[in-house]
């Protein structure tokens, strides 16, 4: 029977992990079987199979994605112990008033004797969660647990979700102001554009501490990084080349932004309703304004596949399959495909290597993933041990070169232009750098002595 | 020399501890020395005698409590491992948009499959921190994170501090309430009277969970489960008392509440002007004015000591030292004294004792410590088990019950009316009987099945 059994999970495109007798009689055996399946459905359709087959039933059917979810990824955990009066006694009553009163004389001291010290918000209204779009705070949830999760795993930052019930920008911002003073940092995530925009602006005009909108500039940190290193590789110069970006949200604009800053002249915005350009009057933001004033000098007009004849760099932070491989014909010599999105990225890696040079994705199941984990856990660890007030251009520019340089050029390959995820060098080196640059740009807060609080 | 050392220590009133060779060669000898001091002040002056010694230098001086607390006392820590590319893919993107689409679906479901299940705000705004006063959000963090740990040691509870740095109260209502997705239940902690009162109200009708004031209700139903073993052992019926409460703030407000639902009849409460009666001008509010309304139906003015004339319990919520102990000669016989006031209570334990039948206090070094702890890790088990969406007085009146029956009859005695901290049983019995009543009276949310999200 068990043989029946794995026979039909394989016919039905199964993928066999491990199986355990859970017991046994003379009537019947109850084993437990792991099965990896594609999709929901898929794992619909192996049940029903299985239960098909005569003298088999199905006691029980769960999915390890959401056991693995089952009351949250993240905890709060005592650093302390608090097992005796007298560990009671200085972790609180009576003991903390004087660590309080230290800080009421100090309000700094709060950087070394709280969480302040390594703690990031990861703030979210769940208005542009994932590719899902506007789904609400508590959806938005497990994806801010993930993340704080990665924030600890690779740069050992404390991270904790704010999932916030308002869309109302000035409201937002009030809010995050007033629960800053438990955090070193605030980290936005998943917030839709333009308001975005304004969020982090005036946040970052507000706060005296690191305000960070991974979606924009995580993501323009590392595209520069994986940029700098296929540069290498087609031996093109950043400030000769053009590029066409298509998606004109966050991670467009914040793209285009690091890249001119970085050097690139020429670049052409695309959105739905085709290239951006001065004098659009259709479809247009107050960040849609500015993007015009400041790319697309000629004022192309036309679709995507207009703008890219003589292009050398495609970035798309768009949506699925908007490319069709012979797009990319019009582009100059050795094109550089950045296809970014997700989980579909613009065109498929397989379709565009028949013209790119290089390719990069957002996937982990192809070469070059272009992800934002490689930047923020580091760049928080650096901002949180220099008490930075601000992440600046010059910092993510230096993070950018930090991500770039793990990979040595002798090691450089159209296949390995970005390292991954699991590189421990990445976090180490972009932390290093970013703290050095925020030192030399003053954006990091002089160390105080530890003896202040004696 | 050492000896020379230690007896210096030991004449200038320092209690050694542990003293470790930290490095020895021919000219000198270096030693690591705990000593425990009274306070800050007690330990300057053995540092100053130690250092008169000839031939002593001493190399760094640091104080146990300020290093406990460098880079805070809790952490994030991921539940699940992040380890490979799986995990990941599970944690993370792709897998977790399947878990925020069901959660969009249902949001109901957040309560089984994020850290809400299991997580609690601790909410400040700084303005009534311990005995400190407004010493602001900073300098009440320390507090908020010993609080968070007092939830996670005894009740296996995630909390998290977020001090707001704001007063106002429309906006810390408005703040919580934008929080309140990524959480479970609201603790609210250290803010003024009467603003607290308002704040409490507010989020309480507006949120679907349970919002709970613990300098209020967690003080008063400590004081509950102490006054219902206190009344066993003088042979009292809580029907028949005369109580004076001193301190009309949070908590004796609170107290006053709980003890009227709890069948005490006659309450008259004092505070920096005298008894609160019907009509009076001076030092009124609206929760005073309520408090006039409920209590002294006899209108009895005067001090604390006119007070007390044929009382039987004084309720000590105010400030140290009001009492003379002369002043309990005129309460009836066998008076109950709960002085309260931290650190130093209204009347020292010693002195009360010359006329109370059972005295207790809020201190660790006196019998009968009235300890908010015995009570909200507990109570926020029980609520969080049972997805409350609220915490009526039944369910505070059972706590106090749970609190005092941890105690068995035979156990009683004037020095032991309530259980020590440690106790692991009292825990467990608040969150039982939370729950039960929970869900007797309709406050816990019924148990969707598991089954739901599949």
């Amino acid at each position: 029977m068990l043989g029946k059994v794995i026979s039909t999970i394989g016919k039905a495109g199964g993928d066999m992990g491990a199986v355990d007798l859970v017991d046994v009689n003379r009537e019947r055996v109850i084993r437990d079987m792991i099965v990896n399946t594609r999709d929901e459905d898929h794992g619909k359709s192996i049940v029903s199979a299985v239960k098909r087959i005569n003298g088999v039933k199905i006691l029980d059917v769960s999915d390890r994605t959401f056991h693995m979810h089952m009351g949250g990824k993240i905890e709060v955990a005592n650093k302390v112990p608090l097992k005796t009066r007298g560990e009671l006694a200085m972790a609180y009553t009576p003991g903390v008033a004087r660590v309080s009163k230290a800080i009421h004389e100090n309000k700094s001291r709060a950087y070394f004797l709280t969480i302040k010290k390594n703690m990031v918000a990861v703030v979210t209204d769940g208005t542009a969660v994932l590719g899902l779009g506007d789904i609400g705070p508590e959806a938005a949830l497990p994806v801010m647990e993930g993340k704080a999760m990665l924030f600890k795993e690779f740069g050992g930052v404390d991270a904790f979700p704010i999932c916030l019930a308002t869309k109302d920008v000035d409201e937002i911002v009030r809010c995050v102001k007033a629960l800053s003073p438990g955090f070193g940092g605030i980290n936005l995530e998943d917030i839709s554009a333009p308001r975005c925009f304004e969020i982090e602006e005036r946040l970052k005009k507000e706060l005296d501490m690191p305000v960070f909108h991974d979606d924009q500039h995580g993501t323009a940190v590392v595209v520069l990084a994986a940029l700098i290193n296929a540069l290498k590789i087609v031996g093109k110069k950043i400030g000769k080349i053009k590029v066409v970006v298509c998606g004109v949200g966050a991670a467009g604009v914040a793209c285009t932004r690091l890249l001119l800053r970085a050097g690139v002249r020429e670049i052409i915005g695309c959105d739905r309703a085709g290239t951006v350009y001065k004098g659009r009057t259709i479809n247009m933001n107050y960040i849609k304004e500015w993007y015009a004033e400041h790319t697309n000098p000629e004022r192309v007009k036309g679709t995507v596949a207009d703008a890219l004849k003589g292009a050398d760099l495609f970035l798309g932070v768009s949506g699925p399959g908007v490319l069709k491989p012979s797009n990319l014909r019009v582009m100059k010599k050795s094109p550089i495909v950045f296809a970014m999105a997700n989980p579909i990225p613009e065109i498929m890696p397989e379709e565009a290597s028949r013209y790119a040079a290089v390719v990069a994705t957002g996937r982990s199941d192809y070469q070059n993933q272009i992800n934002n984990v490689l930047y923020f856990p580091g760049l928080f660890r650096g901002v949180l041990d220099c008490h930075a007030r601000e992440i600046n251009d010059e910092m993510n520019m230096a993070g950018a070169h930090a991500i770039a340089s793990v990979i040595k050029d002798h090691e450089l390959s159209p296949d390995y232009i970005i390292p991954s995820v699991f590189n421990k060098d990445v976090a180490l080196n972009v932390s290093e750098n970013v703290k050095r640059v925020a030192y030399e740009t003053g954006a990091a807060r002089r160390e105080p002595h530890l003896q202040e609080w004696r």
